[in-house]
């Protein structure tokens, strides 16, 4: 998506060699006009897949994926939590562990039961896509609920990190708005050429 | 907002007298259609205040602030975060403490200078009020960057727990589209008249 690349070259900052902060426009400050475009480009691209719910992951993908389901017929969101909630019951909820590059850690994300079941048919989506450690831990979630995943909707991969090659190789439908070949911040980004 | 009523009534569940869970439309499956009616009813409320900026807190607030954002002329979306994350400076950025009734902690809640500044009018909105806590931290950092706040705008007010009340007694323009006055497991939940 050459918009989403050029937002990314004029507003991105690259650190070192595999750091992008895009907290400009995407998970800090969200440029709701572009999230509505890239909200459509994924509306296009898996049309006709009968997608009931998008499924992310807490926080950045929370307000991308409201804004994308308005284009699937107002499909619903789920979003994964991460942290521990006093009114939650623990055999209650489906769960995966995440590792998150950024944040080096690994967090434990649930889904309550009672909002994912073997009737849905899921679009998981997310604003990155390094390791793919959000995305296998949503398609862990839906395979526990017996969900089918028509997809992956991914704003930025990082593709030099593997983990949507991967998930392609394992057969999974999955659209990247901007891949990422190699970066750094001397020399800037090279994208991967990308119909989507 | 009637509309918001008549939902919490037939999918809140009420635990005790002080816990409402909305999860089921709100704040982990999210209804995006009953979301775009909400942030009508906001955009509606506040028009011709100049708002360029939707202030929330991470996670439950940012779904709604982007779909209420297109209702604003696309005005931007900044939700404050709530965990260090490595690529962030802490002398880059507006720091409040703010205690959550729910999880019974208080966090530190932050807002990147880059994002925040004396030129912004923002609406602050959120998803809950109880004690007033998310509100009165991300008033706050507009404070701090000298940002001029226009209004508050929240879905559902726990009117019992007196938060929003304080906010009105300091002249802040608060719009809760439900006030609970209060509720209980057996006896069901009683709503304040409210035009919004």
């Amino acid at each position: 998506m050459k918009l989403l690349e050029e937002k990314i070259r004029k507003d991105g900052i690259v650190i070192g060699t595999d750091i992008l902060k895009v907290d400009s426009f995407l998970n800090h400050k969200i440029d709701v006009a572009l999230a509505q475009e890239m909200g459509k480009a994924f509306a296009k691209k898996f049309a006709g897949r009968g997608i009931n719910k998008i499924l992310t992951v807490e926080s950045s993908g929370i307000g991308l994926s409201c804004i994308a389901a308005q284009y699937f017929d107002n499909a619903e969101v789920v979003f994964a939590k991460k942290n521990k909630a006093k009114t939650t019951q623990n055999d209650s909820v489906y769960t995966a562990d995440v590792y998150s590059f950024t944040r080096a850690v690994t967090n434990e994300i649930r889904i309550s039961k009672k909002y994912l079941t073997s009737e849905d048919t899921v679009l998981i989506l997310d604003d990155f896509m390094a390791m793919g450690g959000a995305a296998n831990g949503l398609i862990s979630i839906a395979e526990q609920a017996g969900a089918k995943v028509a997809g992956i909707a991914i704003c930025i991969e990082k593709g030099f990190q593997g983990g949507g090659d991967k998930l392609r190789a394992q057969g999974y439908d999955l659209c990247s708005l901007a891949i990422i070949d190699s970066m750094d911040e001397n020399e800037g980004i090279v994208f991967r050429e990308n119909d989507n």
